[in-house]
Parts: C-alpha cells; sequence; structure tokens
C-alpha cells in the first residue's frame, strides 16, 4: 500500500472551491488516489476528502500546508492534512464485555486497523490477561458507585489518557457515563458502541426492551460521544434479525456480532478521516 | 397447490399437548403439510400451528372440529382451524401516497396474496383510477378537521366494512388515527405500515426525523393496530441503508420500496395464519 | 428539485484532471451540486461525475461543451455532458412475467424514475392490458421458435426502437436472448435483469438450480447486455434468505420482489449517468 | 440453561409420526422446550428436531433410547438422541489466515460455542501462539507439495483426530484439499468455510475473480465437506455489498468479517444438532 496524505476540508460552499483546491494540489504535482465530495444543500457546506499519493508531492508536507493555509483563509475553511504513515494513539476502555475489545486486538494485530494502541483500560480485572496477549498495557481504574470516588477514576483514566498521548478514545463496551470534561476534550474523538439500533431504546438495557417491545430486528450503532448520552453524531449502524426464538439473553449473544463488526467498522472510518461530523451528524466518505 | 386446513393453537404450556393433538389429527387420517411449535418460558405458553392437506381428512372440517373442542377445552386453547381455500375478505385503506396499494393489488392479481378485496376506502380521489383499473369498488370518505366531521368520515368507514363483511383492515398508508372503537371490532385484524423502524420516531414525519437526526439505515414496520399508537404488536421490519447524500425526500423515496415490501410480507404473514400475537408482541411462523 | 447538468468523464489517469475541470468549471460561474470521483490504480484510468446547477451556468450548454472540448481532447477523454431536464427514451421488453414491469410503470408515473416510455413490446398480448391502463403504446411482435421468423420477429423489434428513436432498451424479464447486432446497436444501453446473483446460475432456470443446489441466499442481477449471455457489466445486485422450507415455486415468487427491486435501481443508476462502463465492469457514483 | 436432551429424526413421510413420538415423549414425562418439523413433499421425507427438558424426562436417556428404538423401526427412522450437557469434540484446521481460528476460539471462550476444542491442527506455525494464549494443543502438520509428502501429512493429521477422539472438524481457512478417505470418516461432521457465495467462484481465488467479475456483492459458505470440492450440502450463507472502490485485497479484508461469522453460525448451527443433511441439501431449524 502506497503512503499518502489526506487533505479532509469543511467549508461554506460557493463556486470554485473544488478548482481551486485541486489546482493548489496538482501546482505540488500531488497525484490523486482518492477524491471524494458533498454539497449539503440545506447547510450551504461543502465537505471534501482527497487522498494524495505522497511520492508525488514535490514539497514537504509542512510546505503543502503553509502554501494551503492561504487558501484555507480564503475559504473559511476548517481543514487538517494527516499523513497516513502517522497511525493515531487510540486508547481502548471495556468494562465486562470481552467481545468488541477482542475484535478489535485482532483487527488491529492483522493489520486490519491502522492505529498504535498505547494502552487498555479497564474498571474491571479480566481483561487483563487478553491485554497481556496483545503486549497491550493495561490499567484497572476502580469505578465505585459512590460520586466522589468515580470522579476520582475519571482523574485517573484522564491522567492515563494524556500519559499516553492518546488522539482518540475508543469505549469497546465501557459500560460508564462520561463526565463533560472528559467528553470536552475529545471532541468528535471519543467513540462509542451503543448495543441498540439508536435512536430506539437510548440508555440501558436495550436487548431487554427490545426483547420486550418484540421488534424483528436488533442492532448497533457507532457514534461520537457528546455530552448528551446515546445522543452523538452516529458513524455507523447495523442490524440482524431476531424472532420469537429468541429471548433477551440471546438477543445479547447475537448483538455481540454486529456491535463488534459495527464499531470495528466506524472506528475504521474514523481513523482513516472519513468521518466528517457536521452538526450533530456525519458526513461519510466510504 | 393442493388444499390444506390449518390449526392454529395457543395455551398454557404443559406436557403432552402435541402428542394429543397430533395423534386426534392422525386420528382422522390428517397428513402434516407443515408443522411449527414455540414454548415460550416466561410466558410458559405454547403455541403450535399445523397445517393438514385437506383430502387427507376423512371427516369434514365441522366433525374434525367438533371433535377438536374437547382437547381444546381440556388444555385451555384459544384456537381456530382455518380453510386455506376461503380466502379472507380484504379492505384496503389509503390516502395519498400509492405506492403500498399498487404493490398490494399487483400481488394479489399475481394470486401473492390469498384474499379477496371487496373494497378500497381512501380519504382522497386519487385513487379512484388504480381502483377502476383492478376493478375493485372505490370509496372516497372525506375526512375534515373539524372533529365531529371526521367521527362521522369514521362511522362511514365502519358501515362500509361491514357492508363489506370486511375480515382485515389494511392501513396501507392511510394518514389518519383510527377511533378507539373502531381498533377495538378488529383485533388483530387490522394492520398497519409504519414508516419507520418502530421504535425509532413514533408519530408524524418519521423521514424528517430520520434526516435530522443522521441515521444509516431507515426502515419500515408492519403491526397490528391497537388503542396506543404505533405500540401494537410488531409482524415484521425492515431497513435499507441511508447517507449524507439523501435528504428527508430522498429517504422518502427510498423508504417506499421497504414500506411496500414489508407490508406485503406482513399481511401475508396474516392471511397465511403465521402470525399469532401474544400480549404485545407476535409469534411469527415463518 | 432545481436543474442540473451532468458531466460524465473517463479518462487516463494522471496530475492535474480535477484542476482543470473544475476550473473551466468554476469559470463559467458553474456551482457544484454533487461531484465524484475513482481513480482505478490497475487500469490507470480516472472517472468523474459532476452534477452543476443549472441556473448557475453563465453559458449555454453548448458553449459549455464546445470550450470543454479542448479539455476534453488534451487528456484523451470519453465524456458526456447531459441536460437532466431531457429524460431519456426508454422502451420496455416483457415476456410473461409482469412484475418488473408493473413496478417499473408505477415508479415511472410516480415521478421515482426520469425518463420517457415511447412503447412497451412483448412476445405475448398479456401485458397489453397494464400497457393501455398507463397509456403507453403496446407492440405484440411474435417470437417463434422457427429461427427465420424469430429473425423476423427481432427485427420488428429493432425497427420499433428506432421508430420511437429509443434511447435505452430495458428487458424486463424478456425471455428471448438478443442478437448480437441488437447488442451492438445499444451498446452500454440495454439493460437486462437476470433472476440470480450472478456468476451463479447463468442461462435458464436458475430458480430450479438454486433449489436443488440447495443455496440459502437467492439474489438478481441488473447487467448491461453483451454479446456473451449474463456476462455483461454488472450495475447492480442483491440477494434475500431462503430456506428449506421453500421450493422453487416458492424461490420463483420471494425472488420477484428483489428483481423487480435490483431492475429499478440499476436502471435508475443509469438515467442519472452514474453507471460508468470500463471493461467488463461498472464505476457506480451511487 | 436448563439441560436438555435432542431427539433428531429423518424418516420417510407418513400419517402419524409426530403423534406417535410426542406420545412417547410425554409418556415419559418429557416437557417440549423447542420443537421443529418439516415434511418435503418432492423426496416425501419428514424431519424433526425435539428439545426435551432433561429434568423432566422420569427415565435415564438410555431407557428412554431402547424404548424409542421400536418406533424407530418401525417408521424407518434415522435418529439420534443427543444429551446437551456432554459437547462434542472439535479439531479446527487452519492455515495461515487467522480470522476464522480467533474469531471461533474467542466465542469458544466466551461460551457461545458449546464444544471441547482438544486440538488445533496446522501446516504452518503461525497460529502456534494464539493456541497457546487459549490453552489448546496445537500440532504442525507439513504439507509439502510433493504428494506422497503431503500424503503422509494427512495420515498425520488422520492420527491426530483419532488420537483426540474428534467428533467434529472444522476447516477454518485451510487451504488444503482433503483426501478422499478423510472425508468419507467424517460424514456430515467436516465443515469448511469457502470465501464465496457458492456456487460462484468454486475453487481457488474466489476474491480475485469476484473482483475481476465487478460482482457488487460479495459472500461466504458455510457446508459439509464431500469428496466433491466445493460441492457439499451448504449449511449457511452470507454476503456483504462492495464496489468499484475495492480491489481484491479490500474484498479480501472485507469478506474475513463475513467468513468469521458464516462459519460461526454454521458451526453452531452443527453443533446444536439443527443441521440435517438430505442429499445435497440441509434441512435447518433455525
Amino acid at each position: 500500500m502506497q503512503n499518502s496524505y489526506r487533505l479532509v476540508i469543511d467549508c461554506p460552499d460557493r463556486v470554485g472551491i473544488v478548482a481551486r483546491v485541486s489546482q493548489y494540489i496538482a501546482g505540488q504535482g500531488g497525484s490523486l488516489l482518492e477524491a471524494s465530495y458533498h454539497a449539503d444543500p440545506l447547510a450551504r457546506r461543502f465537505f471534501m476528502r482527497t487522498e494524495i499519493a505522497a511520492d508525488t508531492l514535490a514539497v514537504s508536507p509542512d510546505t503543502f500546508s503553509s502554501g494551503f493555509a492561504k487558501i484555507a483563509d480564503e475559504f473559511s475553511m476548517n481543514w487538517h492534512l494527516r499523513d497516513a504513515s502517522k497511525p493515531r494513539k487510540v486508547a481502548l476502555l471495556v468494562s465486562r464485555a470481552s467481545h468488541c475489545l477482542a475484535d478489535l486486538l485482532h483487527r488491529w494485530r492483522s493489520g486490519d486497523l491502522q492505529c498504535e494502541v498505547p494502552c487498555i483500560i479497564s474498571n474491571h480485572e479480566s481483561m487483563r490477561e487478553i491485554a497481556g496477549w496483545y503486549d497491550v498495557p493495561f490499567f484497572h481504574v476502580a469505578m465505585p458507585a459512590d460520586a466522589e470516588k468515580k470522579r476520582l477514576g475519571f482523574a485517573e483514566i484522564e491522567r492515563l489518557l494524556v500519559q499516553h498521548d492518546i488522539d482518540t478514545v475508543v469505549l469497546a463496551r465501557f459500560m460508564q457515563i462520561m463526565p463533560q470534561a472528559l467528553c470536552a476534550r475529545y471532541p468528535n474523538r471519543m467513540i462509542n458502541i451503543h448495543h441498540s439500533f439508536l435512536p430506539s431504546f437510548i440508555g440501558a438495557n436495550p436487548y431487554k426492551r427490545a426483547f420486550e417491545r418484540g421488534v424483528k430486528l436488533i442492532g448497533a450503532t457507532c457514534h461520537y460521544v457528546t455530552e448528551a448520552l446515546d445522543e452523538g453524531p452516529i458513524i455507523e449502524q447495523d442490524v440482524i434479525r431476531v424472532g420469537h426464538q429468541h429471548d433477551d439473553q440471546d438477543m445479547l449473544r447475537l448483538g455481540k456480532d454486529v456491535e463488534a463488526r459495527v464499531l470495528a467498522q466506524g472506528l475504521r472510518l474514523h481513523l482513516e478521516d472519513r468521518a466528517i461530523v457536521v452538526g450533530n451528524k456525519t458526513v461519510i466518505f466510504d
């Protein structure tokens, strides 16, 4: 796989954006590997993701960026240029259910997820063994019901995230409500997997409630975490069929597959800069 | 297709139900075409659907039923025996959106839906033409916003349903909330298609709300109508994938396919006695 | 829906294509509604589809095209500019199975398919009635087994297509193998629906063979017609689940839904210039 | 989960089978947890799977079986009674691709797959580590291209299977064609995952060929192994969507998910006695 730079842009829509940007890239010799655009007619915003073959660029990324800053300024762009060869640092947070963690670690080890995993953090001891097998440092942080002690737990988590220079936090079935300040520290960089097809069954025990409602499909939702519980921008969702023969325990078992798959796919989209947040929604350049 | 009788049973679970029932059927020479069973361990109820080849029964359906009544009594069964060769009478109610109606009529004409369609009722004139083409009597019933006039409209609908000896009422995108008394008249025999994946987006404008929430899948739900809006037992659900490139109008267009398909499938399950209601859920013998 | 021009391009890949094209569009004041790009690293070709808001173009489409021709020449482009407000003329060919025809006609009448339908051609009389209801001229062309008579039948079909100035031919379950010359007359403009998930069950009776093989999913494939039977570029495919309880007649019934849906989706992609053929494959800008 | 006995029957269809069997079960006090039936009208065979609550049976499984043997004889049944509390011994065979193995081991460790795993056998060393982590004995058996050496390799595999008293052999991406004699030793007890939607792309390199054909869906097939390569009875299949943006390497990556999921589901159906082979097909009591 050849190395690349990803240029991701989000700005007010107007005539000439693509022309200007692509002219600039071509001017530096940049050859496009992939390019995606979306104009949102309601928000009147323009979204763009371009992947440039690294070895075709005549200049360094820094020089490219300084030059580009003028264009970005002119068009009032939110933008970033990412070197795809520099993997982001991802912390995995998990409670007792291991299926998402095991799935992510296996994909990461197999090279299917482009990232580093500097630490696994859990409020239980049970994942220490699997972390060890993958040679990932494991940190147990107690999360007692007592509010003050829980606050200290979250402070410890924050300290660990900072210490490991974490870019992206993944809640891989971490069954704790993240405090507002921590959410704010990782805007559009904290990812949760919710075990229902949101906005159905927001909150606790979705499978139990799905069973009680008698739905014929259950699902999972991967979303960015915001202060509003289960209300953040959705990155990916999927469902599977269930029937009267399944009780809530069966749904829990069947749901594991969908959860692991949806979280892995959501994280992949995020790591490859394919998910752009706009308001409370995402543009996905798949 | 050979003719058959369908014996559908729902009773408290205990040892020996299948033995007793199947012994009785075999005693009358009945050969099984299909047989489905389900024991609900929580509700401690037993569900059973048996399809018997009509030409193997040594006795008339009436004689069969009288004999069976004793067993039914002993096991406190809800039950019915239906002659599959006698199609049920189905009324189609529709407002302005034609896709579900057109789909159902085409399936019915092609022989894919085993029923009679004695009438189509609408609060708009626009479906008169398609009804005419299929030679189905069409009745326009005004549904003004005024409460008293609307009450009269529903009374007229009820009169039409009774006059045509309707067994099953299908709300094929009929955008009116059915009054309680009318719901009660057709218990587990009034079927609605809701244009969302319930319980997401209960109520009006589900596609608009799905668009605003930024979901990645939209769906449709076919359910029995009860007094509680959009809360009745779900018969069938399905979804399709959407993305940031789709606005609510696109979702509306894409959703039509799912709605038509899910309603047709739900109605087919109902007409073939494959959907058994238990509490607010269904057992589906597919 | 606002009117638009669609610029579709396919050329050898090199640096600067997007820059040059988008600069030209911006130079004429053109505002982008949608833009999709794909670089094929193996074929070293570049594909591009741009939708331009018609009312933002400062010049006529003809003037736009003349100016663009120089760029196209420089980059050795295959290209076309289509005025989305001018619907293409589509002929529907059908044999005995009505589900695809009925589905397409309903979508067309509802405004979901942007095209004209100047004629329906069939080797059976049975579709005359539905054609009449939709006010589409119907032509019956006999297709006897005798080779010479069949040749005359295809000559008559060709005459009808030419007479009605047909742009796109849709084989909506037309159960005849099209002669080579007729295929060649409508390159990438003749669309077939095959009732299997190709390349499984190429040729006749796919459901029977699917049943005999015991597959757990059946499907349908919409593809451009080429001289090689069932081997043309695939536009769209989908599947549904089947089981041991379904015989080939059930599969035939269940398959109708998938066939109709897949054909409608394939035709929509074609009509909106979203399907670009490259070798024996398609690039789909969905 | 309460313990149970599973009675699985396959016999010529005739009147009175269910009556006789269920009467016998009820006579021993047996309460049904689950019961599934299927009559195949073409083959004129009857299939039946009954799950009996173990603690309701008044007699031992052996006594139950001796009594049942008379009925089985009378109806010419193939049948078995399995104690669900006695897990079957499953050997996992794997080559270089780890995703199916890792997935099965994690499900097994989590208690989602009811079996024992006495050994993992591979023609490569690379899986030794993961086997070790799960505490499963690992055996490396060389499989050189040389025919005679390969024969010795298969002899060693057979010896290992016998030594570990293996009931079911799972080819979890084991890239070797099993010799006829070994297939015959595990009739309907050797399970393979093929990385295509069979019968498409039988044989080697299915993703490459799927890429070349330009299909829009790729899939996986779990089937019992017979002498005819990739022709055995299909237990489970599934697909996912791909597009022009995916090359054969992407398909390989995307396909891993489907393969792991389909194999796990197929194995689960087998282990729970839900898959009954009839000719070259399966009846699945899901």
